[in-house]
């Protein structure tokens, strides 16, 4: 009975936050109050965020800003009521000089007040809309973690900031994959339509069987590979810039807000 | 002189309409009236005529129906000012019990007061979109007619006719293709988004150096083939139906109306 308590307390976006909050969700938010945006989390000190937001505006397909705090607020009312940027995340990644340092549930202890809260839209918002408009999302089916990939595209630096881009990978048969295209133009603040398709090498990927972060998933023959802008590519590049300080959420462990998907989707 | 003011006077949808009328223009339309819809013509016994619009209805990516004329109308109101379907197109076709019995500049003196005519959404409006938006396309860069192929991809069966799809190919880089299905999306009464792309024998295509129709065009290496339901189809099926009296547009030789480009596009 618990159980079936805990996945209906979870059903709604302020149920998870507070679930995360009292320590009973430390897993992945995958499937969590469906239809409500989930977002990627950067926070940064206000020195470095300043140049990080225009690095960001620069990038939009990996760094796609739904909002952006001020300094020391940890409320975040765009994003959800009654919000704790610092424990509602199951999650969380404290980086120092560019290292990952720690994995925690919480970062209160660790909050400064000059620390500035970047969202950034998250593909869980148009892997629904894939499945709704029946095109089969694998990683989904195998109940595995998205494949994603260091890549060669380059990043536009800006803000002090650069790197290459990290793509999240699914395969579609040719129809699907069209599909997927149109679905996902439709979402441009939360990825929107990929950044190739085809040939992995043609963007620096070696072996689809070997992803950098997440699983790998299976590729029929008569698949195509297709490669969108992942939100893992700011994580990437804090650590490549050898930031002194900076919080992010753990992969796969995102803040649920209470934006409806509906409102970042153009049509 | 003369051939200055001959491409000043095919500049307007009326202009390219008249020089076809009066034997000026006997070729391809292709970049003529920048701007306007072309479209491909069936005309057909009104007895074929009611099948042929189920038939359609229920295959709207090959046969796009902008209009349908009135039984006997040659005038066609919907598609321009003082046009004439029988004398308006620089050359037709005439096809008698399923074969390719004639191809001629005019049609008046085989016309019948029960033919009615489709004008159905031509490929060329979409190319103008592409090429305004950046997207090279190859056939026209190489100064060829885009290639067709005919494909295993089965159409609805309807109103008595049935058959197997015709598509036209344009190879792209990965990202133009993906720009490629975003723009053709906003054209769905021209044949819209790809049926497909990558693997030209997952559709039954041998060889892409062989097309059934049109020319061949260079495919580079880091290149995928994208492939469009083409305006081919219903000549196709009304051949292989046997059918015992049609009237169509030679391929590449389109009739120019007064519809303005922006008019057939969905953004």
């Amino acid at each position: 009975m618990v159980s079936s308590t805990f996945s209906r307390s979870f059903s709604t976006p302020a149920e998870a936050r507070q679930a995360a909050r009292d320590g009973l969700l430390t897993g992945s938010t995958a499937g969590l109050a469906s239809g409500y945006v989930q977002v990627n989390l950067v926070i940064l000190p206000e020195e470095q965020a300043n140049g990080f937001l225009r690095f960001c505006q620069a990038n939009p397909k990996p760094c796609p800003v739904l909002a952006v705090s001020e300094p020391g607020d940890r409320q975040c009312a765009l994003l959800g009521k009654d919000l704790d940027i610092a424990r509602d995340v199951p999650s969380y990644r404290v980086y120092r000089n560019g290292q990952l340092a720690d994995t925690r549930n919480e970062v209160s202890d660790v909050w400064r007040d000059d620390l500035v809260t970047f969202a950034l839209g998250c593909s869980f918002s148009f892997e629904h809309a894939l499945i709704q408009n029946g095109v089969p999302v694998r990683h989904i089916d195998e109940g595995r973690n998205v494949s994603m990939y260091k890549t060669s595209l380059a990043l536009q630096p800006a803000g002090g900031f650069s790197g290459h881009m990290v793509v999240s990978m699914r395969p579609f048969l040719a129809e699907a994959a069209i599909r997927a295209v149109q679905i996902t133009t439709r979402f441009p603040q939360t990825h929107g339509a990929p950044v190739h398709l085809g040939d992995p090498a043609l963007i620096g990927i070696e072996d689809l069987d070997f992803p950098d972060y997440g699983d790998s998933v299976s590729v029929g023959r008569d698949e195509i590979p297709v490669f969108w802008a992942c939100g893992v590519t700011p994580q990437q590049v804090l650590m490549d810039s050898g930031i002194e300080f900076a919080i992010t959420h753990t992969p796969g462990h995102m803040l649920v807000t209470d934006i409806p998907e509906s409102q970042v989707a153009l049509l």
